[in-house]
């Protein structure tokens, strides 16, 4: 590794507030340690090393598929799942919160969503040294723990609709390659609601509801998505029917960054889940579960972040506002109206960090950019003369503010810095989405991203597709624009105006 | 059962947001679950039958030891837990977050700490139906999880002090009875610290942080504690020294609610945790933990619940005040002055809910009172000509407020509110601490409350001293008005100034 003037800083969270960042002053150990982020060209590399210099996860923990949050991301991570739990709460959800441990005859009740899970599930068998009497599954999702209690909680058509999430850490054991945020063995972060219907449209409709929570959500994040039908051999084991939300990453593979499952009447079947209707009949309840998990930080994170490092939409960075003042030997004119800026962007309720360490401005620069602080603020001499400040855009761009002005600037540049990164994302998703007319052409443009392409609908076609593309049909796209157009199905020949989407998944 | 007015009435929370809350019409079925509330001198049942009344946990989950969060109750979760956060963040901690599940090897370090938890410790031993190369303890506390991390962390005398917290989930597989939010399988709300330190007294000094910070928590919540030094016999496995905090229940047990330990270089020389000092010299760091669980929310609502159900402090009230018009026929100046009210009050970000339900004003205030709601106004014809409200306090008290003042006058009601249900635990608390002079009236009066009796501060006296009163010793109170004192020591009569407190404790 070549040491450069850029990559001997390091990025060691000290022990104070969030916003007392400061930079260790050392040394040649930091150094050795620090190296420079990797091209994001190459993502792979660039994400892991990003994950580690903006100090998100600490992947050295001693069981594969485990992951630290380090305080810098766990920092996001709240501020993320505060938006969610905002939106949530105002479409009438409630929080509440269920075991983690679900017994092995609840767990087995379900028939297609055992088989969905019974190989990726871990299991508690002994207490102490003593074997336990009944096996106990880490839930993998909480279908199993939460619907005996439904059974219990709904009564008449007047509890319904039950709208209720947790956000937990849930359990898979992965036997593939496992990646921080992505595939993880403990999901630290999985955000799952399951409602309650009367009818089988009413529990559509919730879906609906939820694949748009979700877009919007996505959307606070400034990332664009994709919401699709899953093929029914790619649906959640026991529902109906399956839609996914899908993130484009820059390698060009999707991310299924939500779910949401129209369950039918399957679980509650199998749980009794029964309301008493408006003529006094017992009749089976409709179900939806819906679920986002960390997954939604590496999207976050991966399609906005740059060679530099870190871009963060404002509303979820830890720190909003870095300024620097440019100083000169003792005039304190500088500081004193450092301090003034800071003061007034504090009280608004801004995340503010003075860096007026001895490092060099362009030390400084570097190291508030890899953690995607969204705005920079410069003020020196000169500027002071004209009364004014430089604001530098983590994500480009450059202008004077005047001081007196510096609030609202700011606050305009938040909006600004959301709706372009959001602009940006959005532009390079429709431009990696293409129209396909053969299955060649999909195999060749799913290298870049995502492929449209005609069929028949049939199952036996649907999956000779993806056998022939070696890739997976994400479905039909709700969005008509994407998911409808007249075509040829390129297994049977026949005419059908369904399109779906084709990539390579993570 | 008999069925009263008061007990028709159905507690199910809706499914819209928390201040949507509505009392459903019905019914006979309500009537039948619906009990009323035990007195709170059975306190044993009063506590479970509030629990379930006022929907704070389900208990009925098909595994022992591990319940459901109510929306209801949730809901005081998150509000007691952002005090929590509020005073770690505000005095230089991080949240961060550490796995679940801690491999065999690593869980097994430290000789003193397993020998404290290895009954206790629930392990995973399949992953899917292959048995795991190595065994994974669900974490009872994580010592063994986060210190092979701060090995790598902690570097340099710079790196110190590092103060880290995370708000988990623990397991312990407990044998003895267990009771909702006091003993528990899941401990599903576990607030645990974890802190490094250059020096041993540099640790002390942390854990008289921490249990200033607990203190200050349970003022918040308006629970009086007593801070003490848990005898030697009593500390946590692998510490040198505990500071708990305990609280007094009505029952005059008492219950740890939360604890603070210096572990000295105990864990830094397992999990080989060393610094380089100013000097260049590689020396063992000193580390300190400290926990609070939902206990806190046990005690919370033991200590200011009456036989009309939950009281709570304005802070941590899911609904802070709820407004009933009282209104006869077609009259719509009540509502409207109503609804005034409302929105002056929630645009001061109050949380409030209007209950305009037809249901008769005695059957609101019935469900209200048993939900705690700090504050009831109501509002009718007559109040309204006197332009006033009147302002009825669930911990006692009716004002008649003038609506041009209702702000005002509802903020210092819920100042005097939390302030009188501190005074009134505190002097229920210090009411029930006696000093006695020998062991059979510490046998006594422990059926009451806390006994204080002399000590010699041996081990050999005190283990007896808790063998003839049938009871532990709780420790060396902090405060010296409570632990010291000139006296005997009742088994081997030698005199001495250390005075320690005796209870029956959860």
């Amino acid at each position: 590794m070549v040491i450069t003037e850029k990559n001997i800083i390091s990025f060691t969270i000290k022990t104070h507030t969030m916003t007392e960042l400061s930079i260790s002053s050392d040394n040649a150990k930091a150094a050795e340690e620090s190296k420079s982020l990797p091209p994001k060209s190459d993502f792979s590399e660039w994400y892991n090393e990003l994950l580690r210099i903006a100090e998100i996860m600490d992947v050295r923990y001693p069981v594969k598929g485990l992951y630290v949050w380090n305080p810098f991301g766990f920092s996001i991570r709240s501020r993320v799942y505060s938006i969610m739990r905002e939106l949530l709460d105002n479409t009438g959800h409630l929080e509440a919160m269920f075991p983690l441990l679900i017994p092995e005859h609840e767990f087995m009740k379900e028939a297609e969503h055992i088989k969905g899970f019974e190989d990726e599930v871990y299991w508690v068998t002994h207490g102490g040294t003593d074997p336990l009497d009944v096996k106990l599954a880490l839930r993998p999702t909480s279908e199993t723990a939460i619907y005996p209690m439904y059974k219990l909680w709904v009564r008449s058509h007047a509890d319904l609709p039950l709208l209720i999430y947790q956000i937990v850490n849930t359990f898979r054991y992965e036997t593939k390659h496992t990646r921080p945020l992505i595939r993880l063995r403990e999901i630290t972060s999985f955000k799952e609601a399951h409602t309650v219907h009367a009818t089988w449209d009413d529990a559509a409709a919730q879906v609906g509801v939820a694949t748009r929570i979700y877009q919007e959500f996505y959307h606070r994040l400034a990332v664009p998505t994709v919401v699709s039908k899953r093929p029914d051999w790619d649906k959640f084991p026991g529902a109906d029917y399956t839609m996914a939300v899908d993130a484009l990453m820059p390698d060009g593979k999707t991310l299924q960054v939500g779910t949401a499952h129209h369950l039918g009447d399957n679980f509650a079947n199998t749980f009794d889940i029964r309301y008493e209707d408006t003529n006094g009949e017992q009749v089976l309840a409709h179900q939806t579960c819906y679920g986002v998990s960390e997954r939604s930080i590496a999207a976050l994170i991966s399609i906005h972040g740059d060679n530099k490092g870190l871009v963060l939409p404002p509303e979820v960075a830890p720190v909003q506002v870095v300024i620097i003042p440019i100083v000169f030997g003792e005039d304190k004119t500088v500081i004193t109206a450092v301090n003034e800026v800071s003061d007034t962007l504090k009280q608004s309720g801004l995340r503010v960090v003075v860096d007026d360490s001895d490092a060099r401005p362009g030390a400084k620069y570097y190291k508030w950019e890899m953690k995607g602080v969204p705005v920079r603020i410069e003020i020196g001499p000169r500027d002071l003369k004209n009364n004014s400040a430089v604001v530098a855009l983590r994500n480009g761009g450059k202008t004077s503010v005047p001081i007196d002005g510096i609030l609202a600037g700011i606050n305009k540049a938040f909006t600004d810095i959301h709706d372009s990164l959001f602009e940006t994302a959005a532009r390079e998703l429709n431009d990696r989405i293409r129209l396909c007319t053969d299955l060649d052409e999909v195999r060749d443009y799913i290298q870049t991203g995502i492929a449209r392409i005609a069929w028949c609908g049939e199952r036996d076609c649907g999956l000779e597709m993806e056998e022939i593309v070696g890739a997976g049909i994400l479905g039909e796209p709700e969005d008509p624009a994407l998911g409808k157009g007249d075509g040829l199905c390129p297994i049977c020949g026949k005419p059908t105006d369904i399109v779906v989407l084709m990539a390579r998944t993570y």
